[in-house]
């Protein structure tokens, strides 16, 4: 054999010295320990099994019925892009249930395909659908420019087709500016876009090239720069408000205003900070992962819970007129107009990722939902309620930092095993050749005792044999396993959304009351 | 054989059905007829003779001295743009030359590979590699962010370390705003570089897929989108200026007013127009390929145009003082700013693709520095000048068209063919198994007479048997033939140079005596 098949396609053990049956390298969609994972064989028979495009008349009524909802939201927006917005997100929903199937076949000719773990015949499906995702997600904000700053064409002009502003031969030349035109709120639109862009291209060469962690950590810190510089541009504010009874316990002679709560300017340390955030809210997405629709199903709960905290904002000054807008209703319809097609985006891409799934998200659809994520809490200045949001990714990853920092093995799949014979999922475990001794003992004796672990001992010296993985799906299914992969899933994500509600509630009654002001 | 290497690596016809000898689909860089390029075979003995990566002691400290220079002008710049982006450039340079070959054999990997048919042994190299020129270029802009703003921020202060502008409570909570920051230019930047960024993604698309012909014309209109919506926000300017001695054959009347050349508004024409040069330069670059070098080289003659036509604007006023500076100055520095780092990444990349390449290019670099060229054309309003220095693109698609649009049969490839024994190129060939009749005979015979192909006729029916094919890279082969693949790149990035060379003396000379005025 002349020419080895070698490429990535095949670059498993043994595919190059024997061409009879290539191995496939395993992929549960993501390892879901942060850790490159591996790309896998290509079956000829997935393209012909390859995901089932809906053609029942029923469902094609149904498609067209949301074309015709969509395009009558936007054409009949008149200049308010919350409606052109939903408008929008209908028709991103619509193209990427469309898309999905259509472009799968194409995915997995070029490779983009791994195996499903969780199932019995561990079938190939198709990888990083996410990338479809991003796409329709940015070309529908794309389209979404005009109908996001038309009202500021129309002020231009009196109304009834007159156009006052008659250009000279000077502006001619020189252009024109429009008046009001508010460029910075452009320039950040723009710049959201450009990190966003980023992500898709970074997870996109993720799937492809299995990147370098360090590279993972440092890539998205690039990616969000843009938006940073045109925070600093725009915003500057680098004060966090800070609890008047802490405030008290530093300032004790300070009187309290409870009007403005006392501030605390950050300065640099809050550009680290929003550094931070655009690192974290990718990566963290990208490792609580490994089961059908976790990574989707996730992201969905907190860009709905993102939008509900939105509407806290928007609904009672803006729409019901209860009271003036609230300030900060503007970065709260920015906000929106970012998440509204993310959940579109989301939701039709966890119709085929839900178990039993038919495509797999891809670290880029991670990458790229997290962003969105970062990016709105950036220019909305409200990180810190998005972090409530976060409570599951934060503790997952302080719970897997053992094993990502190498304080403790980590084995190249920490996703859930499949018990063949139940059809079960069980915790997956990290087996000690060498007993673990010093702090590794220490750290595992500990969060054994706290349940947080499933530790296994020699029955005769004690030492411990193995552990399960450090990610909160092995330690939902210590505690409630073993479970089947859809009822993982919704155990996982009813955390999620109990996290999300309890974020939500005690942001508009607890931080309220802490800081001394009220949102509404 | 249960799994057939099905992947697109061995998409070759009797690959699925004898593994013995794969045969990889024929790939010569580009297949120059702007038709799916093929991809090919893959050998994993090309990792081993990846390119390499020069180390000499020489070579090293050459890297250490440009890298110095880079940070001193970046460091240095004292808040002139200019001179932080000849820095920038330079760091761009080197980096580019650095990663091609650490990251060759990654692309080789994942099957970013294709077979060089200009070469006796046909090697396989790395393709795609515009992708890598690209993320640099964009990750240069990122950073360059700042330093083209970074005026903005020192007239905020006395300069002597005050801060006069103190934050009090109110600007606090609404953020800050800098007086004089042109949001509108920050906003052109963004959208650009979201413009750019979408082709790097259309392209690496189009390098895996194979994107059909009208998803590819497509494509880059919707990539243009935000830019030509800025476009709209901030100029509006529709306006194309007409020579008064066309204008007088129309408005015979009209007195001609030799200070302000006569206008006409071409309205939403000149958005069209604009679609339209979004969708011709990445295309026409793409189009015009096929052999060593050349589609880095045409890249490298045209960004070298735009830079001199830019510095005819900024040196005398600017940089000189000798009048005050042109009123499209900023336009032409902006323009700079884009065109600088991009002859920085096409100098490292040609560097490895010039004959005997060691990289290809892919249709990613094509598509990406056509849209560089026309995202500088249409923020500085100089299209008109762009299309003079992209001629030989424009004869190129001209007389490609009839096959191109399948009035003549067009093969799968197009480009020059190794005659093996001489190891010169020769012009290839179209082969009409029916002779061909009606406009397409008539078409042949016409070119036929005017020189403009090579027509080979039955001796005895006189009937046509074949033709050389439809590009000017065939047609250079029929003039002037055979000539070894270096001679050819040097002999068509001659005809690049002159038209541009031509183009820009008619566009400081003729140009201004043509509508009136004078640029200087």
């Amino acid at each position: 054999m002349l020419i080895a098949p070698g490429g990535w396609i095949f670059r498993s053990v043994g595919a190059e010295s024997s061409m009879s049956a290539p191995i496939p390298i395993e992929n549960g969609g993501d390892t879901g320990n942060g850790l490159p994972s591996g790309s896998s064989g290509v079956d000829k028979s997935v393209q012909r099994e390859a995901v089932p495009s809906s053609s029942s008349m029923k469902s094609k009524m149904g498609t067209l019925f949301l074309v015709g909802i969509s395009f009558a939201l936007i054409f009949n927006s008149e200049y308010d892009p919350l409606l052109a917005c939903i408008g929008f997100s209908v028709l991103a929903y619509v193209i990427t249930t469309v898309l999905i199937p259509a472009l799968s076949p194409d995915f997995v000719r070029v490779g983009f395909v791994g195996r499903d773990l969780g199932k019995k015949n561990r079938p190939l499906i198709p990888e990083t659908m996410g990338a479809v995702c991003a796409v329709v997600y940015l070309i529908t904000l794309f389209f979404f420019i005009p109908f996001l700053f038309a009202k500021f064409f129309v002020t231009e002009t009196s109304g009834s087709g007159n156009r006052e502003h008659v250009l000279d031969t000077a502006t001619l030349h020189k252009g024109r500016s429009l008046r009001m035109f508010p460029h910075s709120k452009l320039a950040e639109f723009l710049a959201a876009l450009l990190s966003s862009f980023s992500m898709l291209v970074l997870g996109v060469a993720d799937d492809l090239f299995d990147i370098r962690w360090r590279n993972k950590l440092l890539l998205p810190a690039i990616a969000v720069l843009p938006l940073i510089f045109v925070y600093y541009v725009d915003f500057g504010v680098t004060f966090v408000a800070v609890p008047p009874v802490i405030w008290k316990l530093f300032n004790p002679e300070m009187v309290s205003n409870s009007a403005v709560p006392p501030v605390v300017d950050l300065g640099v340390f809050y550009y680290i900070y929003m550094l931070a955030m655009a690192i974290f809210c990718p990566n963290s997405i990208n490792i609580l992962a490994g089961i059908n629709g976790l990574e989707a199903g996730q992201s969905l709960i907190i860009a709905i819970s993102l939008l509900l905290n939105d509407a806290m904002y928007i609904i009672p000054g803006r729409i019901l007129g209860l009271h003036p807008p609230h300030p900060a209703t503007e970065a709260h319809l920015l906000s929106t107009y970012f998440v509204l097609p993310l959940i579109a985006v989301t939701a039709a891409l966890l119709k085929y990722n839900w178990y039993p799934a038919r495509v797999f998200v891809g670290d880029t659809y991670c990458y790229f939902a997290g962003m969105v994520f970062a990016q709105v809490g950036i220019l909305g200045h409200f990180s810190k309620t998005l972090l409530l949001f976060l409570i599951p990714q934060i503790v997952n990853f302080i719970y897997s930092a053992p094993q990502l920092f190498k304080l403790v093995d980590c084995p190249r799949h920490r996703l859930p095993k499949l018990n063949t014979e139940t059809g079960l999922l069980e915790p997956s475990r990290v087996y000690f050749d060498i007993p673990p001794k010093g702090a590794e003992l220490l750290l595992l004796t500990s969060l054994g005792k706290l349940k947080l672990l499933d530790l296994e001992r020699d029955p005769e010296t004690r030492l411990i044999k193995s552990s399960s993985n450090f990610t909160i799906v092995n330690l939902v299914l210590t505690w409630a396993g073993p479970l089947r992969e859809d009822r993982l899933a919704i155990v996982i994500l009813g955390i999620q959304a109990g996290c999300c509600a309890v974020g939500l509630v005690a942001r508009h009654t607890i931080a309220p009351a802490l800081f001394g002001r009220d949102n509404l």
